[in-house]
């Protein structure tokens, strides 16, 4: 049995807590946070679980071989590098750090010590997306482009941008579907209120081969789109995960580019190209996808990473890619779209 | 009467013939195309119009009052030039010209003339585009936003790319509808046929006031998206083009800002501004729309801006922004989205 | 504070606990269920709320003012009556009983002994059946039909038809929604496996002037489908509660008839009447909805109706009304769709 | 080459001339409309069409191999039996006459002299409609119902309701789509306007075995709708005539019975059946569709016929079949839905 304990027991942790209560192999021991008024919930449903306001009795407790961090992002590192120094295996919220520079220290410091550490990019263990990785690894043919947009009118966050809340989904996403990682990236976007930080950005990701990724995030949205276009030589992706079970939809539909039209001499010029590229539909397709909640998924998998002492689907170094993105987009926001190389030196991965 | 040529007989050019034929006021003499075989079907069908080859023919006709020109874009400039230059009046298809130079020419020989020159910015005179102008004007508060999706698997042009094909038609309705022009417009995008244009294409219009555009248009996408958000202070809207009627769609929604939330001395950081921006949500409102051919109505008010020499909606100013943007956008595309500031100067409108 | 006690802890009852837990002026005792396996839950959760597997012990008891039933169908009307008998107010859940005169026999106790009988209508308490009737009362004009489709891969039930499952939602809505009450029905369907009951079936029902229901309910569709068309002299609704939150559009659309259209005398047979019936198109309006939880709200008015002595929304006899219908659809289908009329005679309200 | 003549230039009258001109094998020899101010329309754009009044010329014409007709229903049997008797092939608009009684004539006349007679179903030669026949025929397992909904704000008929303007539609459709022909109707159905014949309908059909079939149709409502679902015992069909391409999808869903679920002894009453019926999802499917128009390959057949002596797909045995229905129906509604038995006796397919 895997010792746990839960930080931080607001929007995201009862989430935790309810699923390390039904993952086998998971021992759910303490719940930790600073607002004991919150703990008392836990008290009623889960008799069985400790309560502690105090961050090091969890360090202390030799029965805790694990700690999921589910605070404000600002205190992930700090969390987190003590849980490691500790000896704990360490599950943390997206984005695993504040900065790039944090979560390269977090990776080294886990590395170091050969401990798990994962980070919650939930969605990479919804069966949609682990769909469309299935079929970005064998069917798509080389991928063209990843479009996405992640809009509603949502909460606003006064602390981090839209970036942040909502394109940090769609960044864990394309980590884990594109074999390529991006080298580049820019963003614009607006902030519509006074002091507050951008509630709308677009990103623009840059790959070394003509691969192309955008995402469009925006809080400010009258109706809710969560839609993502991955196009491909041999067939082309929609998923919408606003669907209820359709989410994924499979198009062997694209282009076909015959060479033969380069023809010259003919004098017509209207003509010559217009053999060149045509037009290729076919079938549509929606699989049918395992319905499973993700984060069961992803706990359970948690826990065979420490008992097994492998790498998680989700780990330290994809968290860091995608803050690095994430440090670089907030930095090309602030100078109208000015691209940013992401330097992977150094980068483990 | 108006007495009219039609220049051009080949994708475009016969909806002009059908409407000029229908249009009251309008007397349509002559039909021009170097491609004599296509005229045959203009006899066939409207035996009293006369046909050409021959461009010069036209500029003589001492009948023909006004020449409309549905040609490849490379030849706009030289023939509305010279049809000016010989006092015709002028509509040209989209866009313009092929420069924003050329377009300034024209709209300089028009000027001096004393000729109309109208650009075919056809959705501007579309029920559901003029209902968005309407709203802008009276009802959204603040324009916050403006973002645009135009994808599908499209015919891919040789000549020009995705921007010049797709991107004309969401400036051309900017233009119509927001009063604040851009100041500078950065792009990026991709090529994913060697040796052809840009087929995928993000814009982004930067504007001195806190509103922020975005333009994301593709050849290449396995569905077919034609959905525009406009965000304002009061109200939002969703223009969807693909909807039979129900094109416009009015949310009374959005955010309150409410400054008492700088509560102070409370020492709670995390709450302190949470009272800030609320959300308000209300009715949606799908107002009827006019659904006429907006080609019909577009006819008649060029016939009309001849008789009382008015200017069109969209007349060369309209047609010069648009081209300065489109060439702009070009130049960024090669940069990888590098601003590209819009100069203004020297710009009569 | 009026003492509650739920009877019944299966699929709904849980829904029951945990809002008459929340529901002000309630103080919930006892929940009581035959399978003391499953109390456990309650125990867990609700430490302060008794629990028994003797219903003798609910209807003995001093603390409890009313009993809520949640049990299979064919236990309503026992378990109910005896409640009443033993001077409890009542809450079941629908259908109120399993034939017509069980549920008169509860509705001729619970107005002897003045107590308050409500049946678990849940949908006339969300906000868009809500809104559907007060658009009926006004606004709408003279209904012309209200026609419900609700199908999809549902669970199949065996001891009753997809009637008594689905059909029973459009019954009570209908109910509530229209002011006129059908006097006679039939019923058409098919059952799918041996020795099951209809899986599919398609329900008329007749009213005194030109208005016409229909009802289409199939627990075997591939899509799940839930929408109403209710069509109005002046308006038409649509009523889509799979949408999130745009459950109920007003289409001002209709048609409108001119009679001077009977012109005669002209021999022209195919036109004297083409000026009689012409459309009339206008606006789409979706009014904002209260999305509150519609049981919070109807368990707030049950107990409100106790201490007030007054009628519930949906009493007893729209409780009887309901399965008058349900009765005489059942008898229908084994008919091939005879037209059964609804004896209202003794029918009290 | 088959001479052809095209009586009734109103409506659908032009698109038989447009097309029959671009059939291969087909010669278009004239075309007759008593209302002679239409036929100019013919002239202009055909100038190698004879033009008549007369429908003696047409009958006498020894060019004229076959008549294709497209007049009020009220003149099909007239017509068609004239040009049966002066022995020429016929095409007529659907329904194929306006009682029963008369397409058994003109079905006997054409077998009497071997002449072809086609009715004009135009929706079976669609690519979806072929497609959802293909699946039918293997694919979907044993089907167990076919239900309809064709509704929109409509145009009103004056001589004819709503089944035979829109459910002819269906009927058609249904008929070449399902092996089995139903043995009974049933109709229900009003009149919202004084006078005038039923705007909205509902028509169940019934069979030998257990499969159900139900239309609704519509002139009143709010919205349109055109979607056509098929259960079957393996798969089902979804078909949406309103999707611009994927207008069919095909679901791997339904249920699994079990035929173990029967146990018995144990006592425990609600679980012994929970076993027998299980449901199975899996992927969805939507086929890549023919999108040629289907008059022009329904007119194609036809010549095809007429040059080899085969039966067109919708022959007059399929147009008796249909107007059978449809005449039943109407004697059904005017009776409150009562079942009316198809006699097929003396029906020769």
């Amino acid at each position: 049995m895997i010792g746990i304990a839960v930080v931080g027991y607001g929007y995201w942790g009862p989430n935790l807590v309810r699923n390390f209560w039904e993952t086998p192999g998971a021992q759910l021991v303490s719940v930790c946070d600073l607002r004991t008024e919150r703990l008392s919930g836990v008290q009623s449903r889960y008799p069985a679980v400790e309560i502690t306001a105090n961050f090091d009795e969890i360090l202390r407790d030799p029965r805790i071989d694990a700690v999921a961090i589910a605070t404000p992002v600002s205190s992930h590192f700090e969390l987190a590098m003590r849980a490691l120094q500790s000896g704990k295996h360490v599950f943390v919220e997206k984005p695993i750090a504040a900065t790039a520079e944090q979560a390269q220290r977090l990776v080294d410091e886990a590395e170091r010590r050969r401990l798990v550490l994962a980070v919650d990019h939930t969605f990479v263990h919804t069966g949609a997306v682990r769909k469309m990785r299935q079929l970005v690894d064998d069917g798509l043919g080389q991928v063209y482009y990843y479009d996405s947009v992640r809009v509603n009118l949502g909460l606003f966050q006064h602390d981090v941008s839209v970036i942040w809340d909502l394109a940090v989904h769609d960044l864990s996403i394309m980590d884990y579907v594109l074999p390529a990682k991006p080298v580049a990236v820019s963003a614009t976007g607006m902030s519509h209120v006074a002091g507050e930080p951008e509630n709308i950005a677009y990103l623009n990701l840059f790959f070394e081969n003509n691969l192309i990724a955008h995402i469009h995030v925006n809080w400010l949205a009258p109706v809710k789109i969560r839609r993502t276009l991955v196009g491909g030589s041999s067939k082309m992706i929609v998923y919408d995960d606003l669907e209820p079970s359709e989410k994924i939809k499979v198009y062997d539909k694209g282009i076909t580019v015959n060479g033969n039209g380069n023809g010259h001499g003919n004098g017509n010029g209207d003509k010559k190209y217009q053999m060149m590229v045509g037009y290729r539909t076919g079938d549509m397709w929606a699989p049918q996808l395992d319905m499973k909640e993700a984060l069961g998924i992803e706990l359970r998998e948690f826990i065979s990473c420490i008992e097994n002492r492998k790498t998680p689907t989700a780990d330290g170094h994809a968290g860091l890619r995608v803050v690095r993105i994430l440090e670089s987009a907030t930095r090309s926001l602030a100078q109208r779209g000015q691209v940013i190389e992401l330097d992977y030196a150094g980068c483990t991965a």
